[in-house]
C-alpha cells in the first residue's frame, strides 16, 4: 500500500467527525491499492472548532472551501456541510477534477441536484452520496435475499425513522429551524434516508402524498429574549406508490418521545417478509412463507458471520459493529471504486432521484393531494 | 343470582362462536346481579351449521332474524352477522325494546349507522359496538394513563394492522371480495379497530387521505372454473389529522406475511409514549420522559396485575389471559350498564363516528385529496 | 352428549378454581363423548369461602374429602390441596375407584409418591398429576419437534421460573414457609414444572447438585406481633446431569424482582435449539442449522395456526390463548383417557420420577454434594 | 498531545488485533497527555502471518518476546498470546519496568496469577487484565446504578455466556482442546468474563460448586488421519454463593446452537433488577419496584446518551457503538491511569481473585462436591 491517496473534507461538525473517523480507520479494514490520507480540512466558519480535525491529525486546514477545492494534491473532496452548500461546493470540486462523496440529502431541491449530478457526469469523476444505512451489513443482505427473489413480489414497504430531540420546547431556535435554510427539517434529514432504502431494495416511487407537521411553531433564540418561527418541518409522513406495484408508507419525526435513533424498515412480499430496526442494526428478521408450516416465524439473524456482508472485515460471529462502521464501509466501497474505475452507488443519479421524491412529497403537503414523482 | 336476563344471538360462525363463549363465562367471573341464559340462536343461513351453538347449550333456535328480535322472552340481541345486515337487525331490535350488542364494524356506510344510532336512542335501549380491543388491560391501562396526563400532548398515533391470510393466490373468492356486499374489506374490518381505539386514546379525527390498494384482483370461484373479481380493498393506508393537532398514520393489510394478527400501536407525547402489540396482548410498553435521564427506557409492563384493569377477575400476576377475554369484559360491561342503567361505550354513536371516518378514507382514496370528516 | 361424568374436587382455593373453569368449559372446545357435571365440592376447611364454586354452579358441597370419595355418584376426584394432602386423598379415591386427577407436586416424598402409584394401578384406575404445561401449545410443539429429531442430540436443558412475590419483606408468614408443612418451597412449586418438563423434553435424570436458599429468615405473623421461622426454601438452584448425557440446570426462586411468573426454557441441541417463555406463552423460539447458512437465526413461531398442538380448537392464527387453557387442555385430554382406556401423561408415575428428583436435590443440598437419583 | 508512550504487543492473532485497532484509536476519543505509538509487535511463532500488525503501522517486529519486554523504548507490554505464556510474559515485563496489560484469564492457574500480582506490585508498575466487559457501557451503567443502591440487596446474580462454534464434529482438534495447554476450555475462556462481572457488580465469592463437560470427546487432527482428545470443558456450569449472600448460578458453553456470543447476566435485587444481553450490548433492562405499582416493569434503556458511562466520547443518542469499542474504552482508562499515577482495575490482583474461583471450580468438579474459594 506504497500509494496514496488525498483526501480533503469540508465541515468539521458531528459529520466531519463520523468521515474522518472512516478515512482514519478504513485501510485497516479494507484491502485498498492506496492508503488514504487526510490532507486538508476546512470548515465554513474559519473560526470554527476542529479539535477533531486536529486530533485526527488532517496535515492541513483550510480557510475557504473554494480553495480546497482548487488544491492540486488533492484527490477526493468530502463535503459534510449543511444542504444548502451541497450544490456549490461539488460542483466547484468536480470542475476541478475532484472524486466527490457528499452527505444526505443530495442538496436544496432537485434542480440542484440535476446539476450536480451532470456536472459530475460532465467532469468524468466519481460521486457518491452519502446514504450510509446501504451499507449497514443487515440491509445489504436484505438486498441479497431480495435480489435472489427471497421475498417474491414486494406488497409493502413500511418505514418509520423515529427521534424526540425536538420534545423539548427548551430546545433552542437553530439554522434548521428555517425551512429557507434547511430546505426541509425532519423530512429531509430522515426521509431521505429511508426514501433512499426503498429505492435500494424496492425500486423507484411513482406518486406520493404527504402532510408535513410543526408542533412547536417557535423557539427562544439562544443568547436573546426573542423567539424564531419554526417553518421547517418537525415531522413529515407520506403514503406512497412504487412503480412496480407495492405501496409505501413513511413517517419520520423528531417528536417521538423514547426513540432516539429507531429507524424500522418493515417489507412484506408474496414469499416473505423482512424487517430491520437501526437501533438493533446487527440484526434483521426474515420470514419465509416457504418454511415447514407448522415452523414458520420470524428469523432473528445475527448478522455478524464472516458470510454475510462486510463482516469478514471484522470480528467473529456475535462480536457486533457500531453505526460508525457503515461509514467505514462506504468509504472503503467508494475507494475500490476509483480505483478499479466502477460505478459505485447511491451516486449524484440516486441522490437526483431522492430528492425528486422529497420535492414531490412537499408539493403534495402544500396541495393536500396526490402528486406525481417526475420521471 | 336469581334473575336471568335471555339473550337471544344472530350469526354463527366465528364471530357468534367468540360471543357465545363469554356469555357462557361471563358470570363466573363478574359480579352480576342476573344471569345470561343463553336463549335462542339464529344464523341467517336457516342450513347453516352451528354444532357451537348445540354444545353451548342455546335453548332455542329460530330460522329467522325477523322472529328472534320479536320474541317476547329476549331482552338482549347480540348481532354476529355480516355488515350489511348489521343495520336492519339492530333497527329491528331496538323497536322491540331489545338491548343490543353489534359486531363491528358498525353497518355500511355512516347513513346506516346514523339511523342505527337515532333508532337506539329512541326506543331507549341499551347498545353497544363489539370493539372489544378496548378492553384488552393492556389497552384500558393505556386510556387511564393518557386520562392521568402520563403522556401529555400527544404529537403522534401510528397504528397498523397486519394480517396475512390473503397473500396465498389460491385463497378462494368469497363475498368478502366484493365491495357491494362487505363495503370494504381490511379497511372496515382491521381500520375499523384501530380508529376506534384512535378516537378511544386520542380524540376526534378532522381529516384524512387514503389509499385503497387490491393486489391480486381476481380470485378463483370455489366449485367452479371461473374467477371473481376483487373489488372490496385487500390493504387501506391513510394520514390522518386529529381535532387536538396530533397527526395520525393507519395501515390494514391482509397483505403482510407473517403477521398474524398484528394490531401495534405507537403513541407518542410530551411526556411520554406508549406502544403495544396485539399478538402481546398482555404487555404494554411505557416510555415516561420524567423517569431520571439515565434510566429513561421503554418499559415493558406485564399487564397481569390484580391492580391492573379487568384483571382481579383473573389470574395472580404472570398468569396471562387470551383474546377471548375481551369479550368477556366487553359483555361482563354491557350487563353491568344494563343493570345499573348507565351509559355504556363504544356505543351505536361511537360506531357512527368510526363510520364517518371510514367512509372519508374511502372517498379521499377516490378522490386522491385530503377529506374533511363531517362533523 | 347425552352421557355424563360426575366430577368431585377437593380444594377450594385458586387451583381449585381454574380447575373447575375447566371443568365448566371442556365440552365446549373438546369432542367428547360425555359431558363433565360438576358434582360435588368440598375443602379442607369446611368454612372455607368458596363463592367461586357456587358461582359456577357446583351441585354439592361435603363437609370433609372422606365423605366426598365414597360417594357413588362420583367418577373423577379432582385434588387442589396442599402438598401434604395429596396422597391420603388420592388413595382413598383410588381404593373407591375414582379416577384421579391431583395437584403438583404429587405429595411430600417420594414415599408418597410410590404410595400414590401403586394403589393407584392397583385400583386400575386413569391418574394424572396437573403439570398443566405439557399442554402449552408452544410446548407440544416443542416435544413433536423435537421427536422428528429436529433438535438432533440434546446438549444443555437450561431452565429458570422466576416470580418476585416474596421480595416484600412484610409479606406474612403462611404454612407455605414452614417445610413440615409445604415440604418446600419455591422447590416444589417451580422446579416440581421445569422437571417435569426436562423429563417430558429431554428424559430421565441421573445426578444432581443444588443449593437451597432462605433470603428472608422470618416473617411477621398476620394478627399477632411475632415472627414465623421460614423453613422452607425462597430459592433453590440444582445442576443436572441427564440419563442420555444432557447437561441440566434449573434455578426457581421468588426473589426475581419484576418477574411475575417467568419459566424460561432454552433447549440446545446438535441440530437446533428451542426457546420457551411463559409470559409469551403463545410464542416458541426455533434454531435450525439447517436453514441456509446466511439466514439461519431464531424463529419467533407463534403458536396460534390450527395446524399446531390444540389451536384447532381454538381462534383464528394469531388470536392468543391464555394461562387458564392449558387446564382445558389438561381436562379434556384426561377425559379422552378416560373415554378411550388409554394411557394418559403426566400419571402419578411421572410424579413419583418427579418427587425422586426433587427429593435428591433436597439432599444434595443439605450434604453439599452430588446425588445420583434413584432407578 | 506531544508526549509519546510507546506501545510493545506480544500475540499476533484475533486478541491481538483487537488491541491494536484500540491502540490505533483510542487518541482520537479520549483525552491523553500522551499518544501512544505501536512502537514493536511479535508473536510466539516467529513466522506467524501478521498482515494486521503491517496494517495497522507497527513501527517494527521483534521475533522473540523475551526481547520484547527489554527493549528502552518501549512503556507498556500488551499480552495477547495463549494462556500458559501469560504468567511468564508479564512477570518479565515487570521486572523491565513495562506496564503490563494482559489478556484474560489472567493464567494457567491461581499460583500464576499470584506471582503475577506479586512481581507487579513489586515493580511498581500499573497492571490491569483485560476484562474488557466491565467497560461496555451497560455494564458500566450497571455498576453505578447498584452503587447508588438502585437494586438494594442483592439475591440472585444469574450469567450464562452461550456460543456455538464446537457444534459442529468436525471442527478440528486444537491445541484449545488440552487441558494441558489451554488450562480449561468455556471455562477459563469464558466463565473468567462473567466471573470477573460477578465480582465486580456484586462482590466476592465465597464457594462454589460445578461441573465440566465435554460432549464430543475425539476430533480429528487436521491434516491428519488420526483424532485428538478433548480434554479441555465443551461447557462448564456451576452454583455460587458470594460473601454478601447473594446466590450465583453460572453457564459456560461452546454448544448452544444458534447463539454466537450471548453472554446474559440477570441481577435480582430487594429494590430492582437488572438484565443484560451482550448480543444487545447498548441496552441495559432495569426494573424498578419504586416505580408507580401499576406502571412497573423492565426498561430498556438505550444506553448511548452522553450523560452515560463513556459516551460522551462517541455519537448522538441511539447511534450504537460495538465491541471493539470495549477495548478502546480500557485501553484508554489504562493510559490515564498511568498519566495520573492511579489504581486500574481489573488488575492483576482482580485477575488472581478470578483464577482462584474459577480453580476451586475445577476442583469442585473434580471432587463433585461445593468448594470454599480460598481468601
Amino acid at each position: 500500500m506504497e500509494k496514496k491517496i488525498n483526501i480533503g473534507i469540508v465541515g468539521a461538525q458531528f459529520m466531519g467527525r463520523a468521515h474522518t473517523n472512516a478515512w482514519y480507520d478504513v485501510a485497516n479494514f479494507f484491502d485498498l491499492p492506496f492508503k488514504p490520507v487526510l490532507k486538508a480540512a476546512c470548515d465554513l466558519d474559519p473560526r470554527a472548532e476542529s479539535s477533531f480535525a486536529r486530533r485526527y491529525g488532517w496535515e492541513s486546514f483550510e480557510t475557504s472551501w473554494e480553495d480546497l477545492v482548487k488544491r492540486e494534491d488533492i484527490d477526493i473532496i468530502d463535503i459534510c456541510t449543511p444542504n444548502n452548500t451541497h450544490m456549490p461546493i461539488s460542483v466547484a470540486a468536480a470542475r476541478n477534477g475532484k472524486h466527490v462523496i457528499c452527505e444526505k440529502p443530495a442538496a436544496m431541491d432537485a434542480r440542484e441536484t440535476l446539476s450536480m449530478y451532470e456536472e459530475a457526469e460532465k467532469a468524468g469523476i466519481k460521486h457518491m452520496i452519502a446514504f450510509n444505512y446501504r451499507r449497514v451489513p443487515a440491509i445489504a443482505l436484505a438486498k441479497e435475499m431480495i435480489m435472489e427473489g427471497k421475498l417474491g413480489k414486494i406488497f409493502h414497504f413500511n418505514a418509520v425513522y423515529y427521534q424526540d430531540w425536538l420534545v423539548d420546547p427548551e430546545f433552542p431556535w437553530v439554522w434548521r429551524h428555517d425551512a429557507g435554510l434547511a430546505g426541509s427539517g425532519a423530512h429531509g434529514d430522515m426521509n431521505a434516508h429511508t426514501v433512499d432504502l426503498a429505492r435500494f431494495l424496492v425500486g423507484e416511487i411513482d406518486s406520493v402524498c404527504g402532510e408535513e407537521r410543526v408542533f412547536i411553531p417557535e423557539r427562544k433564540i439562544p443568547g436573546s429574549d426573542k423567539t424564531g418561527k419554526v417553518t421547517a418541518d418537525d415531522a413529515t409522513s407520506f403514503l406512497a406508490r412504487f412503480r412496480e406495484g407495492a405501496s409505501g408508507n413513511f413517517i419520520a419525526t423528531r417528536f417521538a418521545s423514547g426513540k432516539k435513533n429507531f429507524l424500522r424498515l418493515e417489507v412484506f412480499g408474496s414469499k416473505g417478509s423482512i424487517t430491520f430496526n437501526l437501533e438493533r442494526m446487527n440484526e434483521l428478521e426474515y420470514y419465509s412463507r416457504e418454511d415447514t408450516s407448522t415452523e414458520q416465524g420470524f428469523r432473528n439473524i445475527i448478522v455478524t458471520e464472516s458470510s454475510h456482508p462486510y463482516l469478514n472485515k471484522w470480528w467473529p460471529p456475535g462480536h457486533i459493529i457500531g453505526w460508525e462502521h457503515t461509514f467505514i464501509h462506504e468509504i472503503g466501497d467508494f475507494l475500490l471504486a476509483i480505483a478499479n474505475d466502477e460505478k459505485i452507488s447511491p451516486d449524484f443519479f440516486d441522490g437526483h432521484r431522492n430528492q425528486l421524491i422529497l420535492d414531490a412529497v412537499m408539493k403534495s403537503a402544500k396541495d393536500k393531494q396526490w402528486v406525481t414523482v417526475p420521471e
